[in-house]
């Protein structure tokens, strides 16, 4: 896909004052890096091509008992009794348990206490569990659950925000509304009336599937001690056991979570895998046997977490030059029926709904509301692609209606060094989104090719061609009010041959993370990667390090194994110093040699690393180390939404180019043009593949993929109608990687998982716009939606059965 | 069993200048102990006896491959061929291996390069592997290794160190003699000069099988990166990484070893099973797919290291008044066809062959001999049994020379405070010897009941009675020369919980270690040991801690257990000292309360464990710590057997009281009378049954258990006819724990593995000579050859065929 990188990562450090920076731990006098910026295979590319990765379906125990789940008949009703007598009466059955058989505390809300992992009498979705069974043979756990008879009273549902805030609608939980974010900044009334130009519209955006390859799966068998080791794809393994450990009432040292190999999370196994393995967990500890729980396609579809469903209410006004004014807001975030994550994607909704453009009158409504449809959860952007679709479709609008170019409308209110976010804050550091806009439009021959489109579609009634652009600001790591997790660990070993083994707490799940990991710490340390290896990620190796989400795993991961590399550097040079009668101070390590700080690299190596590690066994010397890093605190006011949101920005720029058959409304996307601020690439072609992979999912989810539900359930849970992107879709993507060194990251890094997608289907929209001639406000815009508005018939798929006032 | 134990352990710390000690760590005020000297249930009780336990044999894999071992059909022979091409053709054959295939070094020597791991053109005995097989049905690997053809050129062999020392014996390797050690102390000729008595003995003993319930066995997983990991029932997890790293030319962070719970270990799982686990490690690595390979019972018995074959030339005399004068030993240990850890039994054996005893002239040599038999290798004791029935036996055969008492000439010349050991060092702390005798003959009523049973004897022919005794000492962990690998690291982890995880890199193999390591844990930390988990036992969680043998685990996992609690306590501490505006170095941790160190407990409590850790969890403080111990040097010269052999001492008395059938030879035992200075109980319940089983293992050698070879072949394999105790065996053990705490243990504590069953089988010899009044010189005393004895027929079974001089 021809990824552009550029040449070579810039040697010079970010000056960094924190403890823990990946430069002064290397702080080599030469200033160069070797292992990062590197490109070496993934370490664990070769046993996956291969079919040698051994998943958490591959992994058998003697006296391996298999996991069932019964869920609701209803979208909410009242349970009335469960009869299990004919399942208990099966051959092979071991156990069939509801909420009465948890030992500890039936809940497995992850922020809010309102979800029972075992439904407690009041079913609120179809998802609702009422049982679980284990059974000797897979197939018999699953008639065994069909077998349960279960009373209910059905309750009339609330099946959108809308319909669940409307008076009188029926009561999901005490309250409808979860929660409710705000943004506040100068005066929108003062600032719509100076506009002139003010346009408004209602963006909805649909459900979005992970689709990860390996559907939800665990093993958990028990130990000694009454303690549980539990095999799971997952990306939070301290979450799972947290959740496993509450059910069951046991201490969280009972509890070890290893991370399977995981084949694709994307969001979807952050929260969601405490629930299955809370279900097997449970059945383990009632039976004494090992218990697997892998789930069926439809399953997973159906009771896993989903992009969120958003509606988002949008007013934007400008003056005739360009400048936005005032833009007012209301996000109508569609919960489902447990709270979930659904807060902390709302909070990173409503802080990213202006986009990278500086605004002086903001004001900004953003509610959770639960209703009785699947649940929201993270997914990969968590919250941002639904508002970006929305500023960045009104940013095309509006220039429209000022007859401007979208991008020099982007470039007049964009942020630049020294602006200040929505929240209230100096943007830190150097501020690239110019640099991307324009590396963006460079890369797609901007002018040139819209002048080419506009001039083709006006000739050309049957194939119609368009160019549009989308612009990001991007706040890394978690959102203010999460950081009481954020700190990480990371242990690094040195053994007796010299190969380093390290232990982080983040995980891997296809987005390359040990072998970023082993590139960090081998930098850190000063030796070839070659040497390093990554264990697999697991609750007894380190200390809870938080959630692998929100593009913070590289991060979280790279500045403990920098802490630790600095402790084991302090003890080599000490030894080092012994040898050769120096000052240790003096010492440094790169690429395997030590030289003399004051003197450099260039003057010589002094001693090499396997001389002064064979020194420091002969002295029997401790060479394992713990890391650790906790980021800087957040100060934040949920009232007004001003505060510290992010400690870094990441900053991008993506054009999607697209040629449209307007009789079958087929959607040919070309071309994508991507300009990413990275801070930096410690491997880049893991972050060119990063964004390849982000594009093609954001493309799903603009385009293809729909998520159809009837009373909250989905119609459509299995990959033969819900259409995912193939390789065969995927368009032409080129990359380019702005490196612009952050303090906030180790050797300057910031995050790509999550920007890599986030412009992805406002750029398609926007590209299709253009083509069309016509302004899409919901997503999926699929070959049908598309007929529709070249038809002028209007889009109500989407629409809410009670409409809603600001 | 009715164990008495001493009342409450003594709550007086030895005073320890050393950084990790026990009681520093602890260091409250009240110089209470609450977990230590404390007997809760062992961790692993309730799974092992419910069957939940997974040994390596219960674990599976998708793909699992079994693998096969063929060995040699000679005892020493040249190969001439190999054709594997039948065994390849079988159905279900997934790879047939030669040394050919080893991608790294094929050796798998753990001190000399001296041993294939696939033979390299000569077999030196009946356990040299020839071939290995890796088939998807465990019986097709068997009949595919059946199915090889080996072509050989048989050679004539050595089946004793005096037939492998004679002048033409067969070559097995450069030189039949692998090495020497010795003692040389004072003047010998001299000594003997002065003597009165001088009696002269060659005591022989035979083998003994480890007879561990698990055979050994494994399951290797290729992971990613080229990484392997290992499911084995071990000891020495990191032996076997560095094993199986050679063979397959890997980095040792790419081969994790995880200790799978081990079925009983006894030494036979030191070195021995990086064999086997090398073996699937292979054919893991030329096939891609897990490979399990678990030993059959005869399998087992014939290919594993055995307890050396000795014999002892012992000459010994006194003066008239029992002062021995002089001891000249000559040591033969039969090493088999490859030197394994034979060396550094040997090491034990040469340093312990003169007793507990005060002796002036001093002469040992012993020699370390290949044979073409089956190996020799650790076995509880190390050497120290084999000669321990040497100098016992003699003592008592000595005191019947002169008329003395036994129990009087072994006061005469025990240890005592200040004495030196033979091999020159003062020996450290209290020397409890005396006392150790004095309990057990208090315990055993020994003058009353040896008259009486004198009494009996004379007037009831067919019932005998007899009464022995036997005093050791013991040094504690490694010998002289193993210092360099006498280092060890554990991790300790407080969780939000307030749970904490602990790693170590010692094993639990039944002899309750993670029950231990748990309470040192909380009690080094300060906390109930309720809060306390020990993890599974990895290298990938903690860095290369040594073997765990000679007595040394306890030592080894507590040390650096104290030095981790001491790191967190000083984060504590210290958040305790913001919370209350307090200094730091105040603070005290005991049994979950902080209070000040000045004022001691008494003065009250001053926060809660629980309190400290919410306050340390909100600050984000790293609470995972790594600690770390190294013993002391360890001087040593090897030509005269002088130095510091071990830092600490062990002493213990048992006695064994028999009643033998004239008619039959049946040896019936009915009493074990056991005083043992164990420094400190950790756990008096677990220390006792340590005592239990190594008395009973002790007996099975002495009594009971002989192994038949012919040509190096074991004939008797299997427990039908090679015969072990079993509970209907055991006699009624009487205990008494002797706490005489040193600075050279964590909490003052010394080993009891081992010393329990070092004196067992020379108590019984001379209780069996007390009831027969026949002196024994050969182990096992079956009932044959008790039968043998009484009727004056000469004991040759173990007679060598070349006699041997001094």
């Amino acid at each position: 896909m021809a990824p552009v990188h550029s040449p070579k990562a810039p040697a010079k450090p970010a000056a960094n004052p924190q403890e823990g920076n990946g430069h002064s731990a290397n702080g080599n006098g030469a200033e160069q890096f070797y292992s990062v910026g590197q490109s070496p295979l993934r370490v664990d590319a070769r046993d996956k091509v291969t079919g040698q990765t051994q998943y958490a379906d591959d992994l058998h125990f003697t006296g391996l008992l298999h996991g069932a789940i019964r869920c609701s008949d209803h979208p909410h009703a009242k349970v009335l009794s469960i009869d299990t007598s004919a399942a208990e009466a099966m051959e092979g059955v071991e156990a069939v348990l509801t909420a009465k058989d948890i030992p500890g505390e039936n809940q497995i809300g992850i922020i809010f206490n309102d979800q029972p992992l075992l439904c407690d009498g009041h079913a609120r979705w179809y998802g609702e569990r009422i049982a679980v069974v284990a059974a000797r043979d897979p197939r018999v756990a699953r008639r065994a659950v069909a077998a349960i008879k279960v009373e209910y009273e059905p309750l009339p549902g609330a099946f959108s925000p809308e319909e669940a805030l409307a008076d009188g609608a029926p009561k999901i939980h005490e309250s409808n509304i979860l929660d409710t974010m705000h943004v506040r900044r100068g005066d929108t009334e003062k600032g719509f009336a100076e506009c002139d130009v003010v346009i408004e519209n209602i963006y909805r955006v649909n459900y979005q599937e992970h689709a990860y390859l390996e559907t939800q799966g665990c093993v958990v068998v028990p130990g000694y001690g009454g303690s549980m080791t539990i095999h799971t794809s997952c990306q939070c393994p301290f979450y799972v056991q947290k959740g496993v450990k509450t059910i069951l009432g046991k201490q969280a040292s009972q509890i070890r979570v290893l991370q399977s190999p995981t084949g694709g999370a994307f969001g979807g196994k952050e929260d969601y895998p405490t629930e299955p393995a809370a279900c097997a967990a449970l059945l383990a500890w009632a039976t004494g046997k090992p218990v697997k729980m892998i789930y069926q396609r439809e399953d997973d579809v159906e009771w896993s977490s989903k992009r969120h469903r958003m509606a988002i209410y949008h007013r934007i006004g400008a003056s005739k030059d360009g400048t936005i004014k005032a833009v007012h807001l209301k996000v109508l975030e569609d919960v489902g029926a447990y709270g979930g994550l659904s807060t902390v994607v709302a909070d990173r909704a409503n802080i990213s709904s202006i986009g990278p453009y500086n605004v002086e009158n903001i004001h900004v409504d953003t509610y959770c509301v639960y209703t009785n449809n699947l649940f929201g959860g993270a997914f990969r952007g968590f919250g941002a692609p639904q508002v970006t679709f929305a500023h960045e479709s009104a940013m095309d609008k509006l220039a429209g209606e000022l007859t401007m170019d979208p991008i020099a409308l982007r470039k007049k209110n964009g942020f630049r060094e020294g602006d200040t976010m929505a929240s209230g804050q100096p943007i830190p550091g150097r501020v690239p989104l110019i640099e991307s806009i324009d590396d963006a439009t460079t890369l797609a021959n901007w002018e040139a090719r819209r002048a080419e489109y506009d001039a083709h579609n006006a000739t050309n009634p049957l194939v119609r061609k368009g160019l549009g652009a989308a612009a990001i600001i991007y706040g890394v790591n978690l959102h203010a009010g999460g950081e009481y997790i954020n700190r990480s660990g990371a242990h690094m070993r040195i053994n007796e041959d010299g190969s380093v083994n390290i232990s982080i707490g983040l995980t891997e799940m296809g987005q390359g993370l040990l072998t970023a990991a082993v590139q960090m710490a081998a930098e850190a340390l000063g030796i070839s990667h070659e040497l390093v290896y990554c264990n697999q990620i697991d609750t007894a190796l380190v200390p809870d390090s938080g959630p692998t989400v929100a593009s913070r795993a590289t991060i979280m991961s790279g500045f403990p194994l920098v802490d630790a590399a600095k402790k084991l550097r302090r003890t080599l040079f000490h030894r080092a110093g012994e040898m050769l009668n120096m000052p240790a101070d003096d010492f440094d390590l790169a690429n395997g040699k030590f030289f003399s700080k004051k003197k450099g690299l260039s003057a010589g190596a002094l001693l090499d690393y396997m001389d002064v590690v064979g020194a420091c066994f002969a002295k029997r010397e401790n060479l394992t180390e713990v890391g650790w890093y906790r980021t800087p605190d957040q100060p934040w006011d949920k009232a007004t939404g001003q505060g510290i949101a992010y400690h870094s920005f990441a900053f991008a720029t993506q054009i999607a180019d697209v040629e449209i058959n307007t009789a079958s409304g087929q959607i040919d996307v070309k071309n994508f043009y991507c300009a990413h601020d990275v801070g930096r690439a410690i491997n880049p072609n893991m972050v060119t593949g990063q964004i390849e992979g982000g594009v093609v999912q954001g493309m799903g989810w603009g385009i293809m993929e729909e998520l159809h539900l009837r009373e909250g359930k989905a119609l459509n849970p299995g990959f033969t109608d819900y259409l995912i992107p193939t390789s065969l879709d995927a368009p032409k993507i080129h990359v380019k990687l702005l490196e612009d060194p952050t303090v906030a990251g180790p050797f300057g890094i910031k995050g790509i998982g999550e920007p890599s997608l986030i412009p992805a289907a406002s750029a398609l929209a926007n590209a299709i716009s253009h083509a069309t001639d016509h302004h899409f406000t919901e997503l999926p815009i699929t070959p049908e939606r598309v007929l529709m508005a070249l038809a002028g018939v209007d889009q109500k798929m989407l629409e809410p059965a009670v409409s809603m006032s600001w």
